[in-house]
């Protein structure tokens, strides 16, 4: 496909966004107005969870920068630039199509199969919350029964937007940007929708019928965004200049220092309240983490490799990652377990030939898709709900969330597969061999880091 | 004016700040005892409010340090520093300056003109809150109810010290450290505190004659310091060199991120509550921003320009000050159409060759400026609140806002010009040709960035 | 000691490490069953406080990075990563000796002498709290009645993690990484726990009996990490290359700005509520800020230096640490003056040639011990409790502060020495004269940043 063609596809997005906009101008909102089924009178509204989740959702959205540090700290010096900005813009995308339609999708009215009885979702209404209709003051009785519904809205918002932003990692160094945005749009409808609402929808098909626990997201967003990074890989192929020198260390330090922060929002605001619960939540993320950290640190020493910056802060990543579907349902102690073993699996991960000859750039399927599993894994064994895992209802239950996994990680990655394949027949998804070359940097941003 | 002379103006700095710090130690601070008709009893605070409120001056105090990101990495290589530095001094100046009298000004007691037997304020009484005199746990009955007034006090600080700092962009690379400490204090007092009163004291003229409604400072901030840095460059003149290589984009993506995070605070916080207003303030403002950035980066590809980092960047941050104003006054789905329309007028104004020529050398007219006035015109239209805006009350109301709007700018722009003015009585406010040449980093500060 | 030796040190890391994750795995974990004297019934706790401290516990986390790049930016270019990594290794090493023993020993069953009849603590019971046991939602009646006994667990981990953080600005550009780690563990244990008890355990020796008042963790913090440095750097010896040129200054900036943000944190989450004294101390922490701020560059002005962004930087730092003891103590007017004289004072010390010639790095002695001690000196005097200050209660209670004060400065210091020479029995401390001129980035880590 020539340039010329590419360029239609740049009016294409200017013009999807301004009929987005001009839709919003005249769009009749509707309210809730008298009584509803769904929603609570607003005199039920606990106002101090209203002032922890209108914080948490701060610190969620402040991953997705901490996020493009993280990344951008670690690729080459031609990419940085490019690198962070495919976090950043999911901030701009994604927010935009989860008012439109993305919210709708993942928590409307259960659109799916009826079994022995019982009806199951797959995906939401999409009509149900178009451009926020009823998503106001009023808590929904199901889903946030103290907070206005339109705080969940947005604290679920973030965590749309960092999801395809943790894919970006992966495909670094060669993606092309506008390729990257449709691929986005299509991965949060299809697949981030459809997988928040079966786990987290009260009638979701993962959370209803199979039983999976995913306190904050270990399914949702680091599973499904791990799957898609390796399908990215797999149709994308590996770079031309294999070469792998981190630009940036401090930037990396910056960005997990920011992504742990964030942690807090995504975990402990999980519990939708300013509770106990948030607060254990919070305990077993940052131990979880902290655990992690020096497990990859010591661990990496013990092999013949040095003690680095670099290493800490993904060992401190990774256990975020492995703890964050069960962070309200462990204890404490159990969470320096968590750290340790998902910090040494994934380690052996990156360090391991086959996996590294695929060119995963960050290495976002060893640390998310691993990380997700070793958590959802975890989880299934050691949650303390009665009839939740392992432990505490037996193999039956287990075997249920280890098929809940084989599902996901198979509909995440063959699901990526696929819409990578349509966007690639509609805008050719690798940059050219001499924008490559020259880096994303400057092929596509006409900007440098000036080094 | 010699060396010699301008290094006495130091000591006189010096001076002043130890004459504050021994008055404050000296100071017969006054609390409220018993009843006071302005102040309620402490039992009307309610903790969820001061929860929220005292992590939204959190956040807000975070935008300065954010916004000497969004403008140093902006500019060129040799002065980083100083355009960081005098972002960041903001924070002492106005913080001391307000304690001892800026407050005051703004919330004081109303002096002003009685019209039609009302009177109106157009600044605060100096000695009203002096030194913080009657700032203390008690919340005021009219301004903030339900948290201890020393919390509304410091949380407006933080707009205080914002204010100032964002007209630095425009006066980058060239003016004089000491004569812009000058010139922000007097700014402080003759433009912002009138302003700030007469918008938000309940008393104040634009306010409660003009009916202006200003949800979170897009007048009191933004088009005051877009006025004041429109002024400041006519007064300066053009940078003797024009060149515009931005020096450290992901500063600009940092500054981003944490102005985003912060505006949070910014608006939600405008709320002075955590409630469903906070919501929805936070609501609007962050996809207003989704909306501006993605409109900037597609207009710019439209018209021939890249994609870029910094464009992204510009047009989340014009997004947010359009929607400032309005946060709390339209629903969510304007906000997008808020964004999307001030994206595109601020950029025209930035590519626009005439504006260009004055050398306004971060666009903090074109964006701070026009977007205050965006905002300032969108909120007059489309506020949801009965007898509040055009499409809520008719063209009376729309004129008396539009009025304001002239009163508004031409106060900020014609009192900032006489100010500059004054400041260079006292010490010049453009550096020496040699010092401009050498960068502001090595000749104001000693310091550089080691490129 | 060769590097085959240093090389097993590290295998005995990790596997304590492994140690300590399988025993969090098999802990019997015991929560509160039913009524416990100290502790009580889940329904005195008051969200609107969790919601605050869930938010303090995460601003004082983020201090920790932040204080990273305050080091970060300061250090010469072959020793940047190295010195943020020793910062941002104590999230790490710390919150887990934290679980596991270091949160008993600050705040267990207090062990220590007998006067008067009266019990007081020198340091807490280890067994108490050993692995979280009964750290739960349950309140503690005695150190935190409003909020889960577990979110002022994590609240003050977030102190123990930036203590020892703290003092490696005085010991970097030549410290061994992991004779650093087992340092920070002997610390924490043996100098921050038993100071942390003394202080803030409602039976410890300084608070109990001595009377000392400190809000937020002057003397805990600040003055146990001063004179920590100080020791060190008598140990280690010079730097073989004395030059000090920051590598980069923007660091520093935002280091300074994430400092300044988390102090709020700091400081008024020391409220442990969401209330009056939580805002009054968060006024105090931002006015002495901006005092210290500003007072710091015009005293480098008048005695010669330019105004400089490093200056303002640590003069900020210098008066968030002198307000900490005193935060919630004092009005609003007299934390201007804190500011002020703990500048100056601070600023001569670190330009006094003598001090100078140990070579604390970057002057952590002179600023973080001298705050310390200013802080505690000036809360000794102005501190408006009935009975504790020498303004209200006269001569007796002060002296009874100056001498804990000089107890806590031997204490640390001393108690260092003595640590660090153990230290080194296991470990040497410093690098070998190659690693030192190599730099610690590229010997310790085999990172560098690339300039």
């Amino acid at each position: 496909m020539n340039e010329k063609k590419i360029e239609k596809r740049w009016i294409v997005a200017f013009v999807i966004t301004a009929i987005v906009a001009v839709t919003g101008l005249f769009w009749e909102h509707k309210t809730i107005n008298g009584s509803n089924a769904d929603f609570n009178a607003t005199d039920t509204i606990s106002y101090a969870d209203v002032a922890w989740l209108l914080t948490a959702a701060c610190l969620v959205l402040l991953m997705t920068p901490g996020l493009s540090f993280f990344y951008g700290g670690m690729v080459g010096k031609k990419n940085v630039i490019s690198t962070m900005l495919k976090s950043f813009i999911c901030l701009g995308v994604i927010s935009i199509l989860w008012v439109a339609v993305g919210f709708s999708l993942s928590f409307g009215d259960p659109i799916g199969p009826t079994i022995n009885g019982v009806h199951y979702g797959i995906i939401g209404n999409p009509a149900d919350f178009a451009f926020f209709d009823y998503v106001d003051q009023h808590p929904h009785s199901a889903m946030a029964s103290t907070i206005p519904f339109v705080l969940f809205a947005l604290f679920q918002m973030k965590f749309a937007v960092i999801t395809p932003a943790l894919i970006t990692g992966a495909l670094a160094e060669r993606i092309r940007f506008i390729s990257f945005l449709l691929f986005i749009c299509l991965f949060s409808i299809f697949i981030y929708a459809p997988l928040c609402h079966m786990v987290w929808h009260p009638d979701g098909l993962l959370g209803a019928y199979f039983g999976v626990k995913d306190f904050a997201g270990g399914t949702v967003v680091h599973m499904s965004a791990g799957f898609a990074a390796l399908a990215g890989v797999m149709v994308l192929g590996k770079r031309k200049n294999l070469e792998h020198i981190p630009t940036n260390i401090p930037f990396v330090l910056l960005g997990t220092g920011l992504l742990w922060f964030g942690w807090f929002g995504f975990n402990a605001g999980s519990a939708l309240a300013a509770n106990s619960t948030a607060a254990m939540a919070f305990a077993t993320t940052t131990i979880a983490s902290a655990s992690a950290m020096l497990t990859w640190a010591f661990f990496d020493r013990i092999n013949g490799r040095k003690v680095s910056a670099l290493g800490c802060c993904i060992g401190a990543v990774v256990g975020l990652v492995a703890i964050t579907p069960a962070a309200g349902f462990v204890s404490i102690p159990k969470s320096i377990f968590f750290g340790f073993i998902a910090a040494i699996v994934s380690n052996l991960m990156v360090n391991w030939k086959r996996l590294k000859r695929i060119d995963d750039t960050l290495d976002v399927f060893a640390c998310h898709g691993v990380g997700g599993i070793m958590g959802m894994i975890l989880t299934a064994i050691f949650a303390e709900v009665e009839g939740g895992s392992l432990l505490y209802g037996g193999w039956e239950v287990f075997g249920h969330h280890m098929m809940a996994l084989i599902l996901v990680a198979a509909f995440s990655f063959f699901g990526a597969l696929l819409l990578y394949k349509i966007t690639n027949l509609f805008i050719p998804l690798r940059v050219s061999e001499e924008s490559e070359a020259m880096g994303l940097d400057m092929s596509q941003h006409n900007e440098s880091i000036g080094l």
